[in-house]
């Protein structure tokens, strides 16, 4: 049931798309107004129509639409890397996690969703204009109290965590500078999972990550084909994301004592 | 900290894996015994060594390593559909979904894995043998508490669900047949996901999906490729899976009358 | 050396590209004037200024970019389908090759230019306004002499050439109605190729190829993807071509007599 | 017509191919012997039986085929970097192209193939063995006439070429250190192409050609995904090959006068 102060996502038959409040205001669209406060009381995916006529889809927006619809400043991340992540890193209730950085929120809000109910993220960004801009994207999306925003310059201080993290998300330009400091957050056996853009900075990783007692080191890529959804012609889209960043995944080892070979 | 009766990853440095319980007895693997009670009161990321020597690392297992070691008689579920999958469905704890068929159980794994501590899953299963494997493959992830298997023909009797699925989940050879019954049990603005290998089988599903009030349809697939790891020759793997099937999206639409268009 | 009448491909830093012919003319592009007429004598590979200042080169056209600047009024064709084609083909001097249809030429004119010196295209185009442009096209290109275009409804008509094609290149929206023709035309053993952009084209064709004596049927796409050349920040481009079509090969199978089982 | 001394392609019903010389001799199959010698004087197309019953379909061998069939102690070339790369270069009769290094000589096949019937082909190699390899691969494929091999190590002692080829081919280890070699080797204006496994190389590839006046630099890979030719299951094979290489292109630019700034 659609009631005052839910997040709802407009859509309209040709596919854009609004994330709204659910208020007593009109709302404008590229198609004309919509009355919003109208739609209180009625179930989700109710048809509504604008004052011009054009049919709207009113749903309850899923982490691919709330992650799709964060207000950025700072590069995309992409429900495709989203939903690998959370699969490799196996986020699930109850489950500390530490990121850096915060950005705009979007990944913040993907990993705080699959944290629910009780879960924890702490996350941490250098640029207090973007610590402000993810506060507001997961206040709307309902999910402030699950994470931890720290302004603060990783490299520099390290992260108050040490061994509590059941994962660590790293996105950021040099994510190799935070490698020892992630290695002391990290539980035992934990995961790690890294989003850099270039090759080159994937090289570096991996150094970096050589350094270190790190074993199970994955390096890839996920492309997303959209398909026209027309059954006599069926084709994919004409054009797609071609890149969004390379994912590079590693395990955290426990020693008992120092060795001179590392693991593979 | 491993403790006894966990389900735990072992792990060798050439990449073989194995899905063991923590008992006190010596695990086979191709590299020699490993004794598996000793691991006992260690943290998870410890290294083990076989009588041969060889290391093995001890983790405990994410999602992704749960449903790519799930016994299987049917076909495969890839890590990368079920990432997309539960992002694009929004699955997360306390939400009730439903599914058809079970198979092995592998994506019922992972559904189970997201939905954690208070969702549901009620999955549906025609052949008997499977329902049981899948039973046993979700209690040795530890995911039963979560899960009801209804051993039944769908297509036939229907779901028992009425307007209570947040999500519905087919993984089967002839979803267009249970359209009709999916849209039933799906709450108002719910996603439904649909997962097919061959072209005919998605222009099938979309010819179904126009006949019945869904919105918001998307049809496409995801391509994974791994690099190897190495930082001074940075190269894709030389082969990758290049297929595992389609992705069909769907939302419920909620009519007051019935109406002789159809949506988007 | 560049002289009167060459036809150039005019290209600026930034990658603007114009396929000009080199006259006493000042050719104005979106960076100011050129004055082609000063090139005449120059080598290929030239610098030259616009009256603005901006920086050019002058290339001799490759057969890529010849096809990427056919004028257009009908579907594109794509280098990296044109490249496998011609290799799965096996084009090369002294052929005969038999197309349809023509479209607007782009085609035809990478099969014309790797039939040179002595091959011959022989090009079907059931519209006279597009056997126009192609004929305009192909003579820009340098081409004409090795191409015969004839106007006709293929499907009604049939090609004239019985036994004669070294190869049968079909791009067109029905090749099925087509493949008995494209038989007849064959030499044994030639390759077939078709091009086609949905998966339904794809399922009809080869229910059509099964009905006459083809064999190893194959089907394929092809994705280019475009990398940002920069040696410090190496990676993709954002965005790229998701489908451009699918090709299907066949070779004519010649038989004593009849048979009532069919090939692979 | 199929006659003694033919190269022709034996292939079977399921696929196996076997590339032959037509002499009376009979040629072994995983299926039983065919007789070769009676296979004269039929046209190409033609089916045959092996003394088991197999069925097999005699083939004039495309360029594709012929490289496929290269014997190799180096590493692969495929087709589709193939087809690319000669539409790029624009590779046609009456060329020169000069190439390093020859390796088996499948490129070299390629290249020779689509420069018939008086184009030339200079290829270098630094192993006596690879060259004696290629050598004997040409001399099958029919080409030899149109290639010379040149036993060299060119990064030493460069190539006898000045300003003479029309395109410029490197496919080797270190491409960077041959490029003021390759420079001087090419035509103002001529296309070169670089293939190389490893990002790296791309990279340092990138570096060493703006050192040099080239222009028009793209970087680029091409993905090839066969489907299984079945009408009523479409779908993509299971696997597919991930990658082979990237291909680097660039221009050759003629300067007046020495710059200090550098072309794009």
């Amino acid at each position: 049931m659609i009631q005052l102060g839910d997040r709802a996502l407009l859509k309209s038959e040709d596919g854009r798309e609004y994330l709204v409040e659910i208020t007593h205001r009109r709302f404008s669209t590229q198609h004309g107004f919509v009355e919003l406060g109208d739609l209180v009381g009625s179930p989700y995916g109710t048809e509504v129509k604008s004052h011009l006529g054009k049919r709207f889809f009113v749903f309850s927006p899923t982490v691919e639409e709330l992650v799709r619809h964060t207000k950025r400043q700072t590069q995309i991340i992409y429900p495709k890397e989203i939903g690998y992540l959370v699969t490799k890193l196996g986020i699930s209730s109850g489950m500390t996690v530490v990121e850096c950085g915060t950005g705009s929120g979007g990944l913040s809000t993907a990993l705080a969703w699959f944290l629910r109910p009780d879960g924890r993220l702490i996350t941490y960004e250098a640029r207090e204009e973007f610590a402000e801009l993810a506060g507001k994207n997961l206040a709307k999306a309902g999910l402030s109290h699950l994470v931890t925003i720290k302004v603060r310059d990783v490299v520099e201080d390290g992260f108050d965590e040490v061994e509590e993290a059941d994962a660590v998300v790293l996105d950021m330009r040099t994510p190799w500078d935070l490698l020892p400091h992630a290695f002391k957050a990290m539980k035992g056996g934990a995961p790690l999972g890294v989003l850099v853009p270039t090759t080159n900075q994937v090289s570096e990783t991996l150094r970096a990550l050589k350094e270190l007692p790190f074993a199970s080191i994955e390096v890839c890529e996920l492309m997303l084909r959209n398909w026209k959804p027309v059954a006599d012609r069926l084709r994919p889209d004409d054009r797609m994301v071609a890149h969004t960043g390379f994912l590079v995944f590693a395990r955290k080892v426990v020693r008992g004592e120092k060795r001179d070979d590392e693991p593979c």
